[in-house]
């Protein structure tokens, strides 16, 4: 659980470490308007039947009721209902068709907005936190092309992001259509149910998920063995990964003529193509990995997860893929491919394990002191000059001693303050850091350029 | 109401409007982090306790409740419940008492974000809006200059929007240490019920006005004149203040030896101080103006509103004032002054009225033409290229006809395509605005100033 947050569940930071989180907004918001995509802001609350509509998170939705109505709630059926948004795919599906008329497809969206989740407070769960979005969505069709550059897109970002102490991440992808194909070459049926018990692998091992696809799936020692291999399969590129693939299709006997192969191959494909073209901008950045099954239950395509090296217990810190029904408007259909970056658990692995910290608490370079009352008119002139010129400035809050005024500054991280001239003397400046004073004029002294900043330092 | 608002109150942005929004919402980070204040973001949520101590909006409150707890909503008090904050002051007075032992007095802090009213629908009211505040909190104390500075802070913010269309600003100061002395000195005791009539002289008008200070407040006709002569007391600079207060004093016996003069005098001479330093700045930016009455009854000196010229209908687009009961904590008190802008307003305003637009719809500069699909890396290699020098950039979606492409690149106001070259040749770049189509290099070309960046355009 984040430090300061009186409300379990509800991280709130101080005004330090409130600088990493903004910091890395701008970070992402930087790369994703480098990479063309529009920023979006939603509503933060959706009718409960939106809400509603997506399986897996239903039950953790905080609804909404006007103070005035409290003792009516239940007048009113829970689809009728407002709620706040849990994640920002839905209200994305909404706006997509809402003004499908307004923007131009492919539509290529960021959106960094807070979602709330109404679970039961527990330890380590957030039930306010931020998500950073990005997602393409196409009107009808959707090249696959976008399933190899979104996952690079964030691979920029989470590199951008080093700066601010994260350890290197690593995109693990995998393809709905390449699991589902083998299964069913396999003979398999319940292609969901295998998923879901592949899914454990990490908790259970395999020797119960072989049980478990032997007990709950139908499957035959052999063909449980077969999952197994399949979801122990990586590889660094393309090729390696067609040749462990039709190796495994050999091995299980599923022939390169049957449909299921055929299905396993465009999956392939795909995931080929992401793993070639990431190692030529990136190489290692994004790695084949197949078992990775979460999600792959509503996900029709590529399906992606990413880990921070050194920080397994943070779990996926960025998920997503393509999904081919994400809106329909009657017969229309917008297909997307998209991925999510949770931010505040990355914030606060920032702050508490990298060691990310504002390089000063206070935006301003420069504290003018003030004399005496009398004179603070001085000094907000001269704070005046600096702010025109683009200098962060404060001024002493009192005509305190000097050494009040200096420690209020040192409080704060102000690395300069200002000596207003007093008797036909000069304006002198001391960086505080150093201990150098210089003459110096408002109009036209600048900071070095190491203080000029408030910036995110790692220690 | 705003266009595009599916959900009466809750408006929303096509992605053009949005860029609107996004860069008032920059500027005004700028000009508080220029001015030394610290940035905070709260919680969405407060406890039902702290939203319902404020008097006033606590009728317009939206409770949560898990989707899990549905049904047994009413088994917990309102008070133990959580609710979305109405405003951006009560989270703020938590946070200060929560973290006085770690923030630096006095705390300067900005915050721009949503708040929530939980109002019945109805034309023109927002139910989800964002605010953007400035306060300056003090620990026990908190010096009478930040009541100069603040509005003068937001003076400069106001300004620095007026390149998104806003007409120009003027806050109208009062202060209710001068309203509470003036009506005591005429003998009146129902300082708040007197405070409540006045506010409504521009709906009701004079006479009627009058009527009420006689039959709800106790006042005589002649005391009821008083408070009108008062209230319609404007002035530009403080000696006119002081003289035309001095002048009303004497004509309705106000002693200036009597208690009430003095505290009167108090209000006054911060009134004047606020006016005379803010005309040496921006001559005419904030006048004295006696009849704004609204808030006096929870502030306790300064109080202020902001009206843009020619736009009457939108009301004070900036409120605040002094308020010396900001937060307790045991014997401890945390006097604050602030001022809070009704930014969904605003960008309503310049939206739908001012003609605000973004200069383009993408934030990328150029989109880079494919050939065939099979030449897609070259594409997205320069358009990495671009990226990594700044220059946001798009990779055509297809490789559908050029013409197809350009189409797309009109659509979203992209200014640039670049055509990688073909056969030998080298890469051009096409200004599609002007026509003008040139040899280019992706390290080395720069876009014309004009379009490199996406800004906000008043048509």
């Amino acid at each position: 659980m984040a430090k300061g947050a009186s409300l379990s569940g509800f991280p709130e930071w101080l005004p330090e470490e409130r600088v990493v989180e903004q910091q890395a907004i701008d970070t992402l918001r930087r790369i994703f308007e480098l990479n063309g995509f529009l920023g979006i802001e939603t509503r933060a609350v959706e009718q409960g039947s939106s809400l509603l509509k997506k399986g897996e998170t239903s039950k953790e939705i905080y609804l909404l009721s006007r103070l005035q109505e409290v003792g009516q709630e239940n007048d009113t059926p829970v689809e009728d209902r407002l709620g706040l948004h849990f994640d920002l795919t839905v209200p994305l599906s909404r706006y997509v068709v809402e003004h499908s008329g307004d923007v131009a497809f492919p539509f290529k969206r960021w959106q960094i907005q807070k979602v709330w989740r109404g679970e039961r407070p527990q330890e380590g769960r957030f039930r306010e936190f931020i998500q950073a979005d990005i997602d393409v969505v196409g009107n009808g069709d959707l090249p696959e092309h976008y399933e190899v550059e979104l996952p690079l897109v964030m691979v920029s970002a989470l590199e951008a992001l080093r700066a601010f102490g994260l350890p290197k991440a690593t995109v693990h992808a995998n393809n709905r259509k390449l699991s589902e194909g083998f299964y069913r070459g396999l003979g398999l049926t319940d292609i969901e149910g295998v998923l879901r018990e592949i899914d454990k692998l990490d908790k259970i091992g395999a020797d119960e998920v072989t049980k478990l696809l032997v007990s709950e799936c139908g499957a035959s020692e052999q063909q449980a063995a077969a999952c197994l291999d399949l979801a122990s399969m990586s590889a660094a590129t393309g090729a390696e990964l067609a040749e462990k693939f039709d190796a495994l299709c050999d091995k299980y006997g599923i022939a390169h003529e049957s449909e299921a192969y055929e299905l396993a191959s465009q999956g392939l494909n795909t995931l080929a193509m992401i793993v070639d073209e990431s190692a030529r901008i990136r190489p290692g950045a994004v790695i084949a990995d197949l078992k990775i099954a979460r999600g792959l239950d509503y996900y029709t395509g590529s399906v992606y997860e990413t880990f921070l090296d050194g920080a397994a217990s943070l779990g996926s810190i960025c998920s997503g893929g393509r999904y081919d029904n994400l809106a329909t408007q009657g017969k229309r259909k917008y297909p997307g491919v998209g991925l999510s970056i949770g931010l505040s658990r990355l914030v606060s692995y920032m702050l508490h394990t990298a060691g990310a910290k504002a390089s000063r608490q206070s935006p301003a370079a420069v504290l003018v002191a003030v004399w005496n009352e009398d004179d603070r008119m001085r000094a907000n002139r001269i704070a005046a000059a600096l702010r025109d010129r683009g200098i962060a400035t404060d001024v002493a809050p009192t005509a305190a001693k000097l050494g009040k005024q200096i420690k209020y500054a040192d409080k704060l991280g102000i690395p300069y303050v200002w000596f207003p001239g007093q008797e036909g003397d000069g304006d002198e400046v001391k960086n505080i850091v150093t201990g150098d004073q210089t003459p110096a004029d408002p109009t036209s002294w600048e900071p070095d350029t190491v203080y000029a900043q408030q910036t995110v330092v790692v220690e």
